[in-house]
């Protein structure tokens, strides 16, 4: 018997959302799966990398995708949101790319599937990086012809230069990303120790009050076994009796509903992780709320529609701290060169 | 003797800058030299790889050294301007950051002495990173625990967290980045048939025109023996009867005079590196020269007044390819943690 005896194996399903129950931690497995279509390969992996770290995939070659997912960091921006190109800002704050091939769904509003759909989406978003076109963005990725001869001996075919084999190898890089072995993850494999009592203290109280009943799953953001395409999104805020609602401006973007257009959907958000959340300040949707401390009090009370104590807000602080993993090292890649005309030159 | 029988050792002076001459190639140090006053520690340097990746340097948190100095390319942007906070233009290409240790003065019009006075410049520039003051940006980094502890470690005493110190540490990562063995490295270490004919006969001309005249020493940018802060400066452009300074407006800047207001520094420039400039593109202080063969071709006219055919132009070119280093791996740094409260929070 790996786990506590107060946590069963319990499938958790979205009607038992706001019940408190018993239920079961489950460890961040070493590697994520990939998607039939697009299988891990080492070659691909280090093309998604340039690619990754690649500002020229940005109009004026200013922003890479780790610009607003920093990999050196939590995974994010240290911003509520994110600045794109020419200084303009997004709308909500930017997701953690570290774990977020255990994802069922991309974006906080789930809009995408998989992490090849979500790489395609903020090359072409004019407030990000703002390419013009999927066309465009190919043509750039062509003048260089280090990512030329890439792509033919990673992809092959006739035409292996294509958006969607760009997303392809982003998304095989990012599947890499992975922090394993949290002192949450040692100890559910058995280092008892390893946990603080305050974090143990927390644990106990997100399970009593009810946060796990959606912060479930190796990911805390819902059921492990959902299929790729299946979120879990929830509302929030469900209560609006507080001040919070007003003051960080909780309530003013209606989340899935901008995707679906269904009035079922006003206000449903795909869950946040847990995973490393310690390092990814500022909190929320819309990055207002700057503590975690605080991020704990504000879902108490939108969600569960309770007021924690001071100690309670300390131990499970305690708790969340326990999940910030270990973050394997990342080498820079070389990024082929422009020989010639730079793709830049004209801007 | 380690040279070819045309070369010799001899001491180039600025006042032979148009005669051609015979004179010695020298290859590239391993190790950059460290002013007194700062001298080199892993722990400074593993400091300074962090401040020069972190992207809070900036007011929106957008933009790192690595930036504009990209070392995963040639350690430039790929554009003919560098873009800064808000998408603003600065006015002049970035300088690479590789083997910027070998260099007398900073920037292209000779600035700054020293890599430490040269970082202090774009963070508080308001084109580029943009932070309104030396004391602001200090308590940025200050209310980040990781570096206070990291600065305490690393400079002692009882206010080691400083602007200057935050220099400091950059200009120490800096002086690590040194691309040596490139094939004319090696070549003049004894590997003669390392460089092909077309990239010897360059090597040859180069000299018989009289490019080395001034684009001489180890970084082919001056004198190698010059003390910090004395910069080798030329004039350019030297010949205007030709059509690249108006289709390039080569002569709308005027370089060293905006800095001296000395009639004399009108056009003066610090005379710009040679390696890795294949990687570098596109060229001159406005960036407006968009390949390497045009790059010669206008520096042929402008500055000697010679036209190359084209076998001229591709044997140049041959050669300055050869002077494309090794680039030493970089691991990404891990930033230390905004714990709580974001510095960005309220932009």
């Amino acid at each position: 018997m790996r786990y506590p005896l107060i946590f069963t194996r319990t499938i958790i399903v979205a009607f038992l959302s706001l019940v408190p129950c018993a239920h079961a931690f489950e460890p961040l497995p070493d590697k994520a799966p990939a998607p039939a279509d697009n299988p891990q390969s080492e070659a691909k992996i280090a093309l998604g990398k340039q690619l990754f770290f690649d500002p020229r995939l940005s109009l004026n070659g200013s922003l890479s995708c780790n610009s607003c997912h920093n990999v050196m960091t939590g995974g994010t921006d240290d911003r509520p949101v994110s600045i794109g190109e020419a200084g303009q800002k997004g709308g909500r704050n930017a997701p953690t790319v570290w774990n977020s091939a255990f994802h069922s769904v991309q974006f906080w509003d789930g809009r995408a599937a998989t992490l090849k759909d979500q790489a395609k989406g903020p090359i072409l978003n004019p407030v990000e990086m703002a390419m013009p076109s999927a066309e465009f963005t190919v043509a750039r990725i062509k003048s260089i012809p280090g990512y030329v001869e890439q792509f033919k001996s990673v992809f092959g075919g006739n035409d292996p230069l294509t958006y969607d084999n760009i997303a392809k190898a982003i998304a095989s890089y990012e599947r890499t990303l992975i922090t394993p072995n949290s002192a949450f993850d040692r100890y559910l494999k058995g280092e008892k120790n390893i946990l603080s009592e305050q974090a143990k203290r927390g644990m106990k109280l997100v399970t009593d009050i009810g946060c796990t009943s959606c912060h479930t799953g190796i990911n805390f953001n819902g059921p492990t076994s959902l299929p790729l395409g299946q979120g879990f999104y929830q509302k929030f805020p469900m209560f609006t009796n507080n001040p919070y609602i007003k003051n960080y401006k909780l309530d003013q973007d209606m989340g899935r509903f901008h995707v679906t257009g269904d009035a079922k959907d006003k206000h449903m958000w795909r869950v946040p992780t847990w995973r490393n959340i310690a390092l990814t300040a500022p909190y929320f949707h819309n990055g207002s709320v700057p503590t975690l401390e605080e991020a704990v009090r504000v879902m108490a009370s939108t969600q569960l529609n309770k007021k924690l104590n001071d100690s309670q807000v300390e131990d499970i602080v305690a708790f969340l701290n326990s999940l910030t993993g270990e973050f394997p090292e990342q080498t820079l890649p070389r990024l082929p060169v422009t020989t010639g005309n730079s793709p830049l030159s004209g801007n």
